[in-house]
């Protein structure tokens, strides 16, 4: 297809098409004449994560282009491919090395891993922005009075581990390795949001439950 | 305890926290002299609970002052309060009433909800932003090329259905009303990360077993 029917079937101007070919987002098309060149299938799916990443991810586009690289990385094997491309998502906390909680909020989340025998995640530890987000959130909750370890949260990342599985078998029917990295960014940027939306009507269900609907 | 110590115990800087007192973010102290006031526990709670919304949770001074306002709010049963509280928090998605996918969406969330036997959830339905956001997220996913519904979501929302029980319990040992809401608050801006990081790394883990560390 060309650019026009591109912008047409994503619903992206083509001004902000041609901005992301220039930074690099979406990869260029086949050359037809000088001026035009020509579309395909590939073309419009990563235009559409790209959208998702920039307007529901708030992904600055440098990020995204880091993002991107990774997902068509075919030089990585698919789980390294898979984490890379996450890593690169922005994340808000990082924990702070001056505050001496930090350091055994680490061991409680080394614990966790353990207790779990995710053994993959304990080889990994701290060069995971994934550790180090639940590192920092352990301190600042501890800070706010709401003091976590291992054992407290044993059972939700016992059935997060269970639900990742479904994710995988999501995942397992794509057939390329650049859709299913593909795939998990676009879980990352909108399932998420869909898993909290759902917890925090779970959340409700069970306090008017509990406590009745006043 | 006077503002200095306030300031000390919290690491927040009085400037921010006169800051906070002029927006109504945190309530006053009592009156001890004509320049000077008392803070106490209550007061410490409350702007750790204010910085993490603000920092961590990056939500606007104004949404800010509007959860407080449901915090403090005892006209309101338990349910109802939780509930607002959160509802104020800043939401990334809606529903975009233009795209006809909308509306089969919204058949599927409610779908979704009848599985579960969720009434509260269904009575409440298209008001809470969180039935709102899994609407809009799902067609969001569908544009992408990830379709949707009620039986794919079934097993993820039983399990966070699980997990609201836990969730629950931990606020029951609160014994105000107004803790148990500030706790339902932090759960929101800083056990959600806690939520999601654990998942990637369990889809890590998960990705490991099957693909191998490559």
């Amino acid at each position: 297809m060309r650019l026009a029917e591109l912008s047409k079937r994503s619903g992206v101007p083509t001004a902000t098409i041609k901005y992301y070919l220039r930074e690099g987002l979406l990869p260029q098309g086949r050359k037809v004449t000088a001026t035009q060149a020509d579309y395909d299938e590939a073309h419009l799916r990563r235009l559409r994560l790209v959208r998702a990443l920039i307007q529901i991810g708030r992904v600055p586009v440098a990020d995204a282009r880091r993002v991107l690289d990774y997902v068509d990385d075919d030089s990585l094997g698919q789980t390294i491919r898979l984490g890379a491309a996450l890593w690169e998502l922005p994340h808000e906390l990082e924990p702070d090395e001056e505050d001496p909680r930090t350091a055994a909020a680490r061991v409680e989340v080394d614990r966790l891993l353990e207790l779990l025998g995710w053994t993959t995640a304990r080889d990994i530890g701290e060069l995971s922005p994934n550790f180090r987000v639940l590192t920092a959130a352990i301190v600042r909750l501890a800070d706010l009075g709401y003091p976590m370890d291992a054992d407290k949260l044993l059972p939700y990342a016992e059935q997060l581990g269970r639900l990742a599985a479904f994710d995988m078998d999501r995942l397992e029917h794509l057939e390329t390795p650049v859709e299913k990295v593909e795939a998990a960014v676009a879980d990352a940027v909108l399932f998420e949001p869909v898993l909290i939306s759902l917890r925090r009507i779970a959340q409700e269900e069970e306090s008017a439950r509990r406590w009745g609907l006043e």
